[in-house]
């Protein structure tokens, strides 16, 4: 009997993955292509960078083999609203060969998926922006933040940039010299952390250079506060400890005081040991005591195991977990 | 001999004023025209307005006889910075046959001028935006926040209509029925306080709603929480005394602690007896307890009394603006 294959894809703002495994967990083929979310990058041009990393990820293999398929994607629901974007990854689909259908899936899904085989948990993501979910049977079942930058995503990489300003702008108005974030802040977007006299005019020249961008690039700043706390920066601290206690408030929305399911900690501020991480778990220990928190893993295979774990032949789907991710 | 008349301009977002005072302060003609910031109108059209308004307050007068006049305006630094916008305001203070010079001043100095004839003090005012600035010798010296509403005006309109936002956004969240601070922002943004089942739903909605918008229109939910304040809405007593909590701070960046110069409070959400004037008033009373808190007056006087104490002739500006502004 041709071994049992199926297909998963992570589709990011920056980067698309796909992974075909087996169901005996073994990781057959990899493909990645540039950003593929439909609603930043348009219809056809996400369509393309699906198209790419599926035919990398099935090279050698044969398509028609791949018996499910799950796309996880932010903003999923509007996949789902718009029917060009659907009928160009449909096409994308079909052009790489493959005859099974497909499922969207929330990133956030997804995140949760890359940590725990546990049906219900729940996960905390901050990037760019933030969001908290909690799973009921792997599927998301209460939402908290992911409101974007204008009116939430708090504790999120746009969070920690903007505070960081906000904190550098507070030390000028106050005519201070600037300490180590500060200056850090000034030499990011001014070339020098040079102050002018008076200070107003350093002031109006940093306002003017954030508000000229896109507001989402505050994010960039991100890692200015973090290098600034990893070099002990007293405010940098501050603000990561508050961004910390931002994201699990965000989380007590949604996960019930006590509750002891997983939880899963995602996006590149909270995967890994980043000082964000470390905080938002020190904090995770209040209310959660007996939570068990582990890192997001593999999007693209946390994706084929969501896949896999819907076809009747896979009855250990904790196994295959284990195996895939090493969860 | 002739009487001494000096000219006065407020030139706002959405109004310009102007008046005609002598130096025994009488008020000899008003003007009133559209909004005539240059930076948000462009040069010409704002100039327009100017002239409107000038030619109105000089009616019946002749205006040879001005001997000084003083425009005060939002962002005053970028029309010094603007020669398109000097020159067509030139044109138009020539045009309305004034032959005196003009100088132009930050409407936050006419603000604190409306309020008191005392050479050094402080200005907190909050609006669409929010700022603080501590005056010596009726000049700006030090200015804390007013950094827009991407990195600050903290406590300002845009402030409030964001934090009734978020206030109802966690409560969708949390599943929880809308409050009615909620109600009133879902109705407001969604034309019906009902909820959809997921929440999710509705969250999706009041985020799309607000940002299509330019963020600025924020600020037009500040009545909302005022009005669910007065009618003793706990959220937007919490906002609102949050909202004072950061004017305060702003202001504690730029004036010394114990200081006893005059503070005056201007812009829409100060002026007159609001919920959040009397919130900062007693918030202003720990860190400055002897200082004489009053309320901006009429900003186009201010430009007036500002413009004739320049002048020799005027050998009293106190008793002047007690005449004009009743300070």
């Amino acid at each position: 009997m041709p071994q049992l294959l199926v297909i998963g894809l992570d589709v990011g703002g920056s980067t698309t993955r796909a992974a075909v495994v087996s169901g005996t967990g073994q990781t057959l083929g990899t493909g990645r292509a540039g950003g593929g979310n439909p609603t930043s990058h348009g219809a056809q041009a996400a369509a393309e960078q699906l198209r790419a990393a599926l035919t990398t990820a099935l090279a050698g293999l044969d398509p028609t083999r791949v018996r499910a398929g799950v796309i996880g994607l932010a903003g999923f629901g509007r996949l789902r609203a718009d029917p060009a974007a659907r009928a160009a990854f449909d096409q994308a689909w079909r052009d790489a060969g493959l005859r099974c259908g497909y499922e969207v899936q929330s990133d956030a899904l997804i995140a949760y998926a890359s940590g725990t085989s546990a049906p219900d948990g729940s996960v905390l993501i901050a990037g760019t922006g933030a969001i908290a979910a909690e799973v009921r049977d792997l599927t998301l079942h209460r939402i908290a933040d992911g409101h974007g930058w204008l009116l939430g995503d708090a504790g999120s990489g746009f969070w920690l940039g903007r505070a960081a300003v906000q904190h550098t702008l507070a030390d000028l108005d106050r005519h201070r010299e600037p300490d180590g974030l500060g200056r850090r802040v000034l030499t990011a977007l001014l070339d020098s952390a040079e102050v002018a006299t008076p200070p107003r005019r350093t002031v109006d020249a940093l306002v003017q250079t954030v508000t000229r961008r896109p507001p989402v690039e505050l994010a960039r700043l991100a890692p200015v506060v973090v290098e600034a706390e990893r070099d002990g920066d007293e405010a940098a601290r501050r603000i990561i400890r508050e961004a910390a206690r931002h994201l699990v408030a965000s989380l007590a929305r949604i996960r019930p005081a006590g509750a002891d399911g997983p939880l899963v900690l995602g996006g590149g501020l909270l995967t890994g040991d980043t000082p964000l991480a470390r905080e938002v778990r020190a904090a995770l220990a209040e209310p959660w005591p007996n939570a068990t928190v582990v890192s997001a893993g593999d999007g693209a295979l946390a994706a084929a195991w969501l896949a896999a774990r819907t076809l009747p032949e896979v009855d250990d789907p904790a196994g295959l977990h284990r195996r895939l991710l090493g969860g």
